[in-house]
């Protein structure tokens, strides 16, 4: 269940509510497109800015119009406490797995986060995704505390930040994170820029934020990687570098998906949680046009 | 009101519960020390972890029982509409001020940090702190955004992570953040180490951790150099270089303090919020021996 494309949805809002409707569409459209799992509140859904009771709202809805599809939702929050609430709250709402990042306001050591994610697997029946996302979280892996934490029972995946470009040192990456952890435990890549780079590199899964908007572009490059045509996988994912480019250069993915959403009319303008205003007027333009030539719409 | 010694008080926690009777003592101590006001929750009283309803609680307990001292309330939090919420109850509870975090999980751009002060002070009548606290909200200031921010009306004070440690380049700095701001914006120093250097230097306030816990040795200091006895001030702090290395070695102040404070009688045992587990038992033996050898119980 954990591998193959898991599309990670954005959660829009609208005058500092979830536009409950519009989420609703974007999970239909990811079930439409056959993706292999949903992973609602991801960083790029908002999770870190919603409360309980939002969280649970989404999750719930997540669950009830994926047509089936897995849903993992994301449980992450500052305080261990809040991360078991949604921990339950995922699982009533019929959640099949859970994906945990150490949150951080006050730096963690490597023993506070392995007890984060003892306390969860030890709590919730559920499978855990472990999201490593340092620039999210400011809080750095390493491989011998992925190892402590995937032997936990419960750990099903590993959520990595991104691979070296170069194809040599990615595999040997992919191939050091394998020997530390358990056979059952999948790989899976995030950084979508990345992405077909490290299905190459032997990872099984892509956590992809782009997935969660353009989820048949994703399932093509997915499929390519799935089906051992790793070079198609790449060249499709190299046809993307103008959009790359744009999420390098705009700081971060999550505005520039939200600009994309927002141009396709899959989400009503400045559908951020403030204080994140989204990108410029002329950035905006900018991802259009881009968006455009490449004929994104998928 | 925005100078002298303002005390950042713990927070304490009791099995995941605000320890309220805790709390209230630390809050009086402060009150029979005469420091100059009391800032509750900040990243000392650990606001990011607390619900807004137990943060709500905290500022009125905080405010009953200041016997008179001004109480400035910290109401960060990551989404605009949270930050306004706790403004509100702070207000309500009879607060003097507002301190102010740019907490981030996705990077905040300098438009998105000062469009929040903006409607912050826009909506709140009370005075705001500036809270530049790079180490825990990864948002970094320039001295530009401080003078765009500060002239918004309602700003009161810049808290500033800390001074150069070269006396000379510390006064540089402060002279250039002052030359960028209004003349009625207090700067405060914090970084407990570089507190006696930041009050030579020309900051007006001390924005002290250790002042909640050890309030009559940060008022000592805190004296000599209003009283400008600047060499007996920095004497005072060296004569604390064992707390200070602490602070370095064990990653940052609120650790030290929370174990200062348990050792003392002030905390219950593991205060600090989870997945926060505090200093090891060696750790805390080793505070225990520095505050005893420098006979730190005020």
């Amino acid at each position: 269940m954990f591998t193959g494309l898991s599309a990670f949805p954005l959660t829009p809002l609208e005058n500092d509510a979830v536009a409950e409707a519009t989420f609703v569409r974007l999970i239909e459209r990811l079930a439409e497109a056959k993706v292999d799992s949903i992973t609602a509140l991801g960083s790029t859904g908002s999770y870190a800015y919603l409360s309980s009771e939002e969280r649970k709202r989404v999750a719930r809805m997540a669950v009830e119009h994926a047509g089936g599809t897995p849903v993992f939702i994301g449980i992450g929050a500052l305080r261990t406490s809040q991360v078991l609430t949604n921990a339950e709250n995922a699982e009533k709402a019929g959640a099949a797995g859970l994906l945990l990042a150490p949150m951080t306001y006050q730096p963690l050591t490597d023993d506070d986060v392995f007890e984060l994610f003892r306390t969860v697997t030890a709590q919730s029946s559920l499978p855990v995704i472990v999201y490593d996302n340092p620039g999210t979280t400011h809080f750095t892996f390493t491989t011998e505390l992925y190892g402590r934490i995937a032997e936990l029972p419960g750990i099903a995946s590993i959520k990595i930040p991104g691979v070296p470009a170069v194809p040599e040192q990615a595999q040997a990456r992919v191939q050091e994170i394998r020997a530390a952890i358990p056979e059952h435990v999948t790989i899976g890549v995030s950084g979508d820029a990345k992405a077909a780079a490290g299905l190459a590199a032997g990872c099984h899964a892509w956590y992809s934020v782009m997935g969660g908007t353009l989820p048949a572009l994703a399932m093509e490059i997915t499929r390519a990687a799935r089906e051992g045509r790793f070079p198609d996988a790449v060249a499709a994912s190299k046809r993307l570098s103008p959009l790359w480019e744009l999420f390098t250069e705009f700081g971060g993915s999550i505005r520039v998906v939200a600009a994309i959403a927002e141009h396709l009319g899959l989400a009503p303008q400045a559908s951020l949680p403030l204080p994140i205003q989204g990108l410029t007027e002329d950035q905006r333009e900018r991802v259009a046009r881009v968006i455009d030539a490449l004929g994104l719409h998928r």
